[in-house]
């Protein structure tokens, strides 16, 4: 394909966190153009987004179904969106854009609730459309070596797998003074669903042991606090976890950990290996044994797999963060919406980006949790 | 008191490693001399290794039921036993030195069971005598600085504490070849009592968060788990906690958690700052804040406070070790027994050692272990 | 300016690793295009290197020479040329594309000889033009975070540097085999210029205190060795520093320091407090007190001053990397280009990018490590 | 032998930092014990002393002569002398002792001056008496386990070493106010001899290089500095160092390094793999490789090899620390002195302590440094 993929945008407008990631993501390496969006419910708002992001004034849309419509008539249409507006708004939104031809890269999670998520799971499959949600995490290069290694029998049997997502920035606002308080959104049940805490964080803590370990839990028995007076969502939760195959664990997410900052971190113990990687220090993967000296792989050098090599820009030691990482998604997303335009079969080991199956599963997993709560901590199986 | 307090061992004979430990705990500071031993249930053993410790070959016992009525009637009797036996015999041993009139320093955990662990309470209150239990790791320097920093109410309200102990060093029977396995007394149910994981090292994780923090663990939700096939006692747990005032956390211990060595670390949350440490770094301590540097505390520095300046022998970064943090619980209640010696009151703050009733909590809590998660982790109180 | 800035690029065609960097920190931010190169000598690879970047094949040029021509005499010519070739080719098409009227942005060192290198300073002075020397370590956020403390007097005087710089990479070639060895041009005296390993990184350490500290080096006494048997350049360097104002200190680069990746790291102590920086963790500043606990200044909190804040793209602990970094010279550069487009004076606390000058100081810096290692390590003073 | 070495000891009363290292560092292992010594030049404060450490008052000498000659006397005299004055004494009391028949174990560095130590030299030679001098860093585990790789080649051929030991605990007095002062002798040229910085700590470095790698500098070209005003002596000093075997290298000392508190540390790289150990993260060796995971070397593990393993107390991750350290040369001095006393020949592969040849080097090492800075860092022999 001649030309870079044309790439619309829903949400993300001025001053958005996550919508000036997604670009960031999709511009870095000079495979995709920006070329339309609806940044704003405000249709103002959204031409001005458009200007800063130099696009065409006529594709700065006032709404995301205008969007679709006039976009679907264009012969030089986007060929897919990114969606970056609230939970609440996620399967709205796709399921327009997947009627109208289009593929999707979406944000987690995927709903605000099962129901929603496991219809839009159904409309995918049968639209054949790509979709692609963002769990970011799955991108780094050493998590994706981290998987490698378990696939690979180099962990033996996996015994116990322990992931903890502690944030502190939440927890500033004790005092009700709106210091280091959750966003509006987040913490109403009406957009975020019925979890805060689990359901924006928890949910990667969640779906990086899916991804690392391949495998899914089957119960578990989860505690959510919502620690901060007047919040009526968790900030904290932490949770006992059965897996497949015997399998246990502990996941927690926490908002409210004081000066802890994006510490999303997972340790996954096997009877021969057992390996440990850190959010905060993405570009190690620390590898233990019983009775033999610790190893650290480090990205970028030739020992590393195929996978970790596949998805890093950079030499060994020129480090890469979490754009770059949020990059590999879209990069792979990106290789599969080609495939399609091209004709091209995808590969036989399968297209390496987080599914709508991914967000399904990550709804269960928060619904689970919240369930487990109301009922004091009862062992709750995942309803997958 | 001009001369060295007079020490006498039950246990620790020839190899035995918390023996050695002990020892070199007393000898560090020069205050305390070994003087006399009932080291080894094999009279033989006992005398042999009585000779590798330069003791008057009279006073190497053959029972320390023997050792308590000799030295009782000698006039350069020992002023304290430190007891270092098995799990089961604690009580038993204990009870026999305090009804001989003898101080104690014993070994973790205080009993195999609750039940006696109370009665030992009972008999340590009417005797009037010194009794320490040997939570080693509260002798750290940094783990005092880390109190002194939650009752100054440097942490403001206190909301999450997290406390790990994962080792590995039993994850390697896996095949049944006798590689990394439990000693046999721990896997034991009639020594060790019903619980191997949790009474051997999750104890540890449980007093260092009330040691630090201050407060009692008032329910718990538990999975105790046995991975490694064969065994009859946990090798793995994990806890939901509740603390009192709202505090909750989890607590984990495991020994297949393959590749980990003596991990112990706490994270205390509160809302004004969050500390954390790690027994394998155990000269610094870490503290957090939501928008502030963190900090590095580190041993030796003026900056710190009374109780971690005072357990300190080298200067900063001259690192001290686990042999330090011994010697100071070993000069704790050397202090105090030299105290009842010379007739001096005790000193207005108390003194700084655990105690039998730190035993008892401990074997509260891991009676609270074995019945939650014999009740499908059931919330269960804690009986203190 | 309501369009994106265009960028043309000599060198850096299919495979050329500083080229790939180059376009993705030009691509990251969404606000500079490639729109023209000549990006290899040899035109056909030129031409299908511009395939690969979605360029118009017309602007495929196959000299730098032809590019400078005919973009000049086009209405929708290129803002500016990014220079990616060898070294002994800077200063050429550097003056080439200013005399052409186009501002530049070129790689370092800014050329392989000091005489050279001072006469380009001298037509970019007189050119008016915006040149911009890609010493990207500069771009860290935290680098900039410790500039501002050096500046703000709050490491007091500053009495000594250390600035380490070990790479592994070039220590394999040890057999001849041909593993690990230097790529070609860089051996090579008559492209890379006296040194080697001084020249490619220890510039980059050199440059990297005087941008911190902003001081300059007076003189220094240096040995430079080629450990590995054939190398005519050196693969080591160690200098012994006498900068302004008494401040003493040592630079050493090295490519045999086995298993080293990209250890770039500089120590600035004064007297009131000292600063720590590494490469291989960028997004932490650590400040060291006398008689005060140790803080980390992370990036992305609202505590870090002013430069650091504005070229950070995430929050904290989301980690920024290497190419966050280049991009943030790069944007510093397109600023100014900007400003000179639009006809708008400087700030007034003027550009914060490398620049000429920048690169004069690194080839003097150069030329006196290689005279005073030929004089067995004579103190020599740089010739600024 | 049936009892525990009697030790004797010069220096080291109330309050000095290193006798008191020096007495747990004995006492540690139960196998030596103090009786005797001339704890200082007040004839008070040495009764005052012998007080504190319990020992019998006609053995609380007023000076060391007195001591040497009643010692001498007596059936249960001392086996050997610990030497802990300053340094001036260092040769002085040590002929006294060997003189009078006695082992010695003292303090660094041996001298305060090259032409004294070379003479003490002899005297050892000629006296066959057990000589150690405690520089008590060779005495980590994990330095033992470097020195095993070095020498069994696992490192391949050595290319560069690089040792560093910053401090900062002198840099405070520059106001002329006392802070942070170095206490007066080690200020002062007739008691230190012509260095302070180099002579104090920068021996330690260049001895932990030569015990290490098992080679002896050449030449060196220094730099020494007084960077706090009013100094007499050097309180910082960098060196480029020539090794034997065309292995080079950089040696650097410093008391003014603010916030840095004992960062002794050594990296030594060879063609084939590089070590790296950190004095204040002591029971960890980092092994690197061109092109393979980076290993982690943990004392207490099995796969370390004889000489740390013999030289370890305790488990894995249960941390050693200083004393430790101290202790394991007190351990192989008194296994030398032991043997002597049963009349035992050496072990083959000779004993593991540092002895007055060590303290030649240390000497010749510092003359060097001094004769360097005071020619501009001219490269100076080491007068060996």
């Amino acid at each position: 394909m001649n030309r870079k993929l044309r790439m619309g945008m829903v949400g993300g407008g001025r001053g958005a966190f996550i919508g000036a990631v997604h670009r960031m993501a999709a511009n870095l390496d000079g495979k995709i153009e920006l070329v339309a969006g609806a940044f704003s419910s405000d249709p103002e708002k959204s031409k001005l987004s458009g200007e800063d992001f130099f696009i065409d004034p006529d594709r700065a849309y006032a709404s995301y179904e205008e969007m679709a419509a006039k976009e679907a008539a264009r012969d030089d249409k986007i060929d897919f969106v990114s969606i970056v507006v609230q939970n609440h708004l996620h399967v709205a939104v796709a399921k327009t854009f997947l009627e109208a031809g289009f593929h999707v890269i979406c944000d987690k999670p995927l709903s605000n609730n099962l129901e929603d998520a496991k219809e839009l799971q159904k409309i995918v499959r049968d639209s054949g459309k790509v979709f692609c949600l963002t769990h970011n995490y799955t991108g780094y290069p050493m998590v994706k070596e981290a998987r490698r290694m378990v696939r690979d029998g180099e962990l033996g049997r996996l015994l116990k797998i322990v992931v903890e997502y502690p944030q502190g920035y939440a927890v500033g606002d004790v005092e009700g003074d709106g210091q280091g308080k959750i966003s509006n959104w987040r913490a109403d049940p009406k957009i975020a669903g019925a979890s805060n805490c689990m359901g924006d964080i928890g949910t990667h803590a969640h779906n990086l042991a899916r991804y690392i370990c391949g495998i899914e839990i089957e119960e578990l028995a989860a505690e959510l606090t919502a620690f901060i007076p007047g919040r009526e969502l968790d900030d904290d939760g932490n949770c006992l976890v059965r897996f497949e195959n015997g399998v246990k664990g502990l996941i927690y997410a926490s908002q409210i950990s004081n000066g802890d900052e994006n510490n999303l971190n997972i340790r996954a113990y096997g009877t021969k290996a057992s390996i440990e990687w850190h959010q905060e220090d993405p570009n190690e993967l620390i590898v233990k044994y019983a009775n033999a000296p610790r190893k650290i792989y480090r990205r970028g050098n030739d020992y590393v797999g195929e996978a970790a090599a596949a998805n890093t820009r950079t030499p060994f030691a020129h480090p890469e963060g979490f754009i770059e990482a949020f990059a590999n998604v879209y990069l792979a997303a990106a290789g599969a919406i080609t495939d399609q335009i091209e004709g091209k079969a995808p590969p036989a080991e399968g297209y390496d980006f987080p599914t709508v199956d991914d967000g399904v599963a990550g709804n269960a997993f928060i619904k689970a949790c919240v369930e487990s709560s109301a009922n004091n901590a009862a062992w709750t199986k995942l309803d997958l």
